[in-house]
């Protein structure tokens, strides 16, 4: 009998497993550059969390993962790593604020899956807590930017505000009452087109001026339409950061940009790359409230793991895919075979990744071994070599072979790092 | 309304998260030192592998959290991650040999939770499949010793085999159809105690005269009175091997070692650390054919990230609890405010970790957050500096402060990382 994956869930085999991690490696290093920290939770959250107001009701519970325990309480995986921020932060009130933390965690979604669409996926969050100023938003748009340079992406930020876009519906013709549903077709512009949209307000009985307003994009007009200019001037300091710290050519102006959740308050962003958004985020300054903190104004953004790792190419992903293994130790003969594994973990404590034959194969398939798993050098150590005190080391992409004394391994080190 | 953790789980807030993340990278760095690659399996596997043979079976339902999908598919969240790699060997009869992967991830178990005893926790298993020599036995031991070393920690290695310790039942009276029933009962000694187990064989009508065997603990003398000597020279030889590496001190032979597990075969270890066990592991040559695979020898090691944080202790305790922002940036006035983004993006592109003040605080509570955060230097950019073209640095342990010229950034990096 064979076994094989849940419906909608996948292995990461190390070719791949190997590149995500590379991806996280350098996303983590991004977030701790800007100071946040790691916060774990788990991946089990009561039904009641996952549900609960601020967030998308009962209604959720057609869309994750539920189910109940050995004794009736109902749980659910995660959807997000947001919603248990939240309830971190409004039950840890002693938590100093600003409160940048990052997390990194498969979250789970009840989808129909697809090709590339899955019920389990890793996301790369980083939130700010705490702090009700701009510049929190712009630290989230510079470390996209940042990371997003790292991996060797093509991309824009696409920013918005929500305060900002709703003011546009009002002047619009909008009624306040119909705002929400308005919204909610306008987060279609990507899927659906701009026609799509047009048909859906229609048949929704909402005027579609907006659509001219979005397709004209001009922020300075946006801003003369507006009654209340409270969104238009978050959005306005926030591009003026961005200009100021020179990240203007990755930050464009989207009138269109609704971004789904309702618990957005304030800016938002999107990164584009290649036509499929990598992450997302904005400003929340309700949610925490409404798990029962306090008023705590928040900002964050998340970033898709898969989906950097599928958009991942070139240079980079040659890099992220190398073995870090730069060694294979290979013995010939029992005596040799016994000395290995002390040269070997002398290799390992001046830092090399180093592998020995664990096989016992021949010279040639060893040879084969190196090669299939694209190990850089393999050195060997037979009886001859023994007794001179030595190994020979070869280059495997040259070809190049050179004794080098076990007393001078510090000099192997030095050939196998240039 | 206020939400809690799913009951026998929890958080880990930044000081904890820090730590156990130190923990994680540590290990990880020592599994990649052998060559070892990442692999990510699903969290949520489907019931029939977790119950199947080779395993604990049916009864499992009862130890674990299973639950349903919307399509009344059988599901559970994975006990351990050695099931999910016999899945992945089992069904990618492609892969490499050896295949030497490891794996990070959290495990579920429906246990009572209690003190220190938790529904999830975080494992960390490095296996390597397709070998059948004891030098991949010895691997994992070195593997244990090294990242043990390197974690401060005071261990040792009990080490033991699971043929030996039949056939010295075997030799002590013990009938072949009680063998499993016997070894059930030896494998309580730390829990119960030798009276224990003594009570429990006698109850089962079982010969206690392994008890004598096992408190003599002399490896030779067992050595002697065995008929099959497999599993005793496979001992020998992983013993001879860590002598060879002087690491002998470090592993003890433990007669009396059963490890639970009844899929082990061979060789088999623990990782003893102030009384308790922080990792484990031993050979399973029969286990991935049990899971549709060919005949394929594996032996792996895998250790409790939970247990290591609570063992952690001293010096490591506190370099690994350090704050990894070096620098708090702080700028008073609206001019300054602008700039001081622009200095933060250049410092971490030096690949200095820094802060800025989000909260726009005065002096005095920025100086605060620095102490209270342990960051190690501040650095203030007033309008005086602005228009000298400099910042103050101030080392927030000594209060020593020097002015920094902002084009000769380089100068407050060498600084910051003395």
């Amino acid at each position: 009998m064979k076994f094989q994956t849940v419906r909608g869930m996948k292995d990461f085999l190390p070719a791949e497993a190997k590149k995500k991690q590379a991806i996280e490696d350098l996303i983590r290093r991004e977030f701790e550059a800007y100071g946040f920290e790691p916060l774990e939770t788990p991946i089990v959250e009561d039904f009641a969390l996952l549900a609960a107001k601020g967030s998308a009701g009962e209604a959720i519970k057609d869309e994750i993962y539920y189910f109940k325990d050995k004794s009736e309480r109902e749980l659910g995986l995660r959807f997000d790593l947001t919603v248990p921020l939240a309830r971190v932060v409004a039950s840890n009130p002693q938590l100093q604020k600003p409160f940048k933390r990052y997390q990194f965690g498969p979250v789970y979604r009840y989808d129909r899956p697809g090709a590339k669409r899955y019920r389990s996926f890793t996301q790369a969050d980083a939130d700010i807590v705490g702090s009700a100023s701009v510049l929190a938003d712009f630290e989230c748009i510079a470390l996209a930017c940042g990371a997003m340079k790292k991996l060797g992406l093509e991309f824009f930020v696409r920013v918005s505000n929500k305060k900002l876009l709703e003011e546009t519906a009002l002047a619009c013709g909008v009624k306040k009452e119909r705002m929400l549903d308005c919204l909610r077709s306008i987060d279609k512009l990507d899927k659906i087109g701009e026609k799509g949209v047009e048909e859906e307000l229609e048949e929704k009985g909402i005027s579609t001026k907006i659509l001219e307003a979005i397709k004209e994009n001009n922020l300075e007009k946006v801003g003369k339409i507006v009654k209340d200019k409270k969104g238009f001037n978050e959005l306005k300091e926030l591009l003026d950061y961005c200009k100021e710290a020179s990240l203007e050519k990755f930050v464009k102006f989207d009138a269109g940009l609704a971004r789904g959740l309702e618990y957005y308050t304030g800016n938002v962003f999107e990164i584009a790359c290649a036509g499929t958004s990598v992450g997302a985020g904005g400003r929340y300054d309700n949610l925490i409230q409404a798990y029962g903190g306090g008023a705590t104004p928040a900002v964050g953004i998340s970033f898709g793991i898969d989906r950097l790792l599928d958009s991942l190419e070139g240079k980079k992903l040659e890099e992220f895919g190398k073995s870090k293994t730069s060694l294979l130790l290979i013995s010939l003969g029992e005596e040799a075979a016994k000395k290995t594994q002390k040269i070997a973990l002398e290799l390992r404590a001046l830092g090399l990744n180093v592998e020995t034959d664990l096989m016992q194969r021949n010279l040639q398939k060893n040879l084969e071994y190196a090669n299939k798993k694209a190990i850089p050098f393999v050195a060997i150590i037979g009886e001859n070599e023994l007794k001179q005190g030595e190994l020979a080391l070869k280059n495997m992409q040259t070809g190049k072979q050179e004794k080098i004394k076990l007393r001078e391994l510090e000099k192997l080190k030095e050939i196998l790092e240039k």
